[in-house]
């Protein structure tokens, strides 16, 4: 019989509790997997093996069973210290991953701590979330037909990336491969700098506002605009400071376009707006279809 | 008995046709409603009687039974044209309203077009939307638990101020009155700014990207801030060139803040990220509890 693949994951807030959760449920192929985890908050890893999340809470870090695969779910600039407190365990790992939405800053850390990049080191990226946060809130469910972006390394072994996939592919995850600093770029496109821009807003709005009483007239499309405001400040805040070069690419990229509106409503020039109007609608439906479209798969 | 009051709706898209439905459900206190409606475009004032949204169809605004209220559910843009063919009947009004977005530019053209404000003349806007459009999605619930604003005028008559309070209020919406300028303001602020910055940078990252294989990788955040990016593009030209002043003035504020944001990023200034991103998730989770509040009523 084969020896069940024993996963531990560090940090067991919705991301790093939902895979294991989910790891748990599904097992890899053929082979089972045992799941250890470990969270700084005290308590945190009971609540996990009670919520079905883990099958092992693990106290001390310096003390702990073999181990195959490591997980780092903890905060982009948690993960530096982490390293630290796991350097014994690394040469014997077949896979180091994490889910970090900033990958260039992660890479950094893991060189900095370790002196080189080793072999089984992995850096990922979940493209999945949810509103509520918290071991509490884990879900089996939470990354199937979601994509998951892997950051192979040169320096990654061809077997870790190949088990690491295995793992998200079977509960249920779509996995790409892309460069880090791709990723890095991507995500400032389409989330880091959305975020930033509700955030303004809703500060804007906030601070000129006697009593807030400004949004008393607000509708479903500020309800909807403004969601990712009530984001965590910290996270954000870290993501910002890491993720620096390319927020502040696309961040002026969109200033200037946003700029180009200001003067067509200046100078009435609906030909303008209409034309920018019209190809947003049309990629946004485009992206709506994409949406139905995984759903349905 | 008393004698139906006879209402005439113009313009019988989701707006339009919604109030129809509504009013002709509720009907007005204890006084019964008599509800016709006109559209230009050919067959859509029968579809609303099948649909249950009007009593009558009326082809030719010429050629009219008696008529107590007017609502104008039209295109800003359009309006005075509207008011062009209804002219003979606006002295035996009791009301004249529309639900246009921006009410400056429906008062200027209101002026424009007969040389006074007349009397019956209360312009309005109800703050309630949906993803569908058109006669077909009108829902008799649309308004209910929903702003009403009110923008009388100088002119005014109290007594039509009064009847169209009690129209909205029947079914269902909360009404508020304030002035055409300040209604303006907070449009601009609460849902015209907002539509602007969706536009812009699902616009942005549409025209950057190949084929948009950008937004393969976007999730739950961009999805809900882009939605509003899917409007109907000639309505939210019509609002930006009518609502110049007050877009551009928050939309200034705006562009200042972000600067800010940007400078803050690019010399690492957490602290000053830290302080925006709590105000604003402070002020987001305020809206979300009013929302759950007006909800629960």
């Amino acid at each position: 019989m084969t020896e069940p693949l024993n996963i531990l994951i560090i940090g067991l807030g919705l991301i790093g509790a939902s895979f294991g959760k989910a790891i748990r449920a599904q097992g890899l192929n053929d082979r089972s997997v045992f799941v250890l985890g470990h969270d700084r908050s005290l308590g945190v890893a009971d609540q996990a093996v009670a919520l079905g999340v883990l099958d092992q809470a693990v106290t001390d870090l310096a003390d702990l069973p073999r181990v195959d695969v490591v997980v780092l779910a903890v905060p982009v600039m948690a993960i530096g210290d982490v390293i630290d407190d796991i350097k014994p365990l690394i040469g014997s790992l077949q896979v180091l991953t994490d889910v970090g939405s900033v990958k260039g800053e992660v890479v950094r850390a893991v060189r900095a701590r370790l002196g080189i990049l080793p072999g089984c080191f992995v850096p990922g990226h979940p493209i999945a979330g949810a509103e509520q946060s918290g071991v509490a809130a884990a879900r089996a469910d939470l990354f199937d037909r979601h994509m998951h972006i892997l950051t192979p390394l040169p320096e990654s072994d061809p077997a870790a990336v190949q088990l690491i996939t295995q793992l998200w592919q079977a509960i249920g995850a779509d996995v790409v491969e892309m460069s880090v600093e791709r990723h890095d770029e991507v995500l400032a496109a389409t989330s880091h700098l959305p975020h930033l821009l509700a955030f303004s807003l809703v500060d804007t709005l906030a601070r000129e506002s006697d009593n807030r009483e400004i949004f008393k007239y607000a509708a479903g499309g500020f309800r909807d605009f403004s969601r990712i405001a009530a984001s965590d400040p910290t996270m954000w805040h870290d993501i910002f400071l890491t993720n620096k070069d390319a927020t502040l690419s696309v961040l002026r990229r969109f200033q200037a376009d946003l700029t180009m509106l200001e003067q067509a409503i200046e100078q009435g020039d609906g030909d303008l707006l209409h034309t920018v109007f019209t190809r947003a609608k049309s990629a946004r439906d485009h992206f709506t279809q994409m949406l139905a479209e995984r759903q349905k798969d």
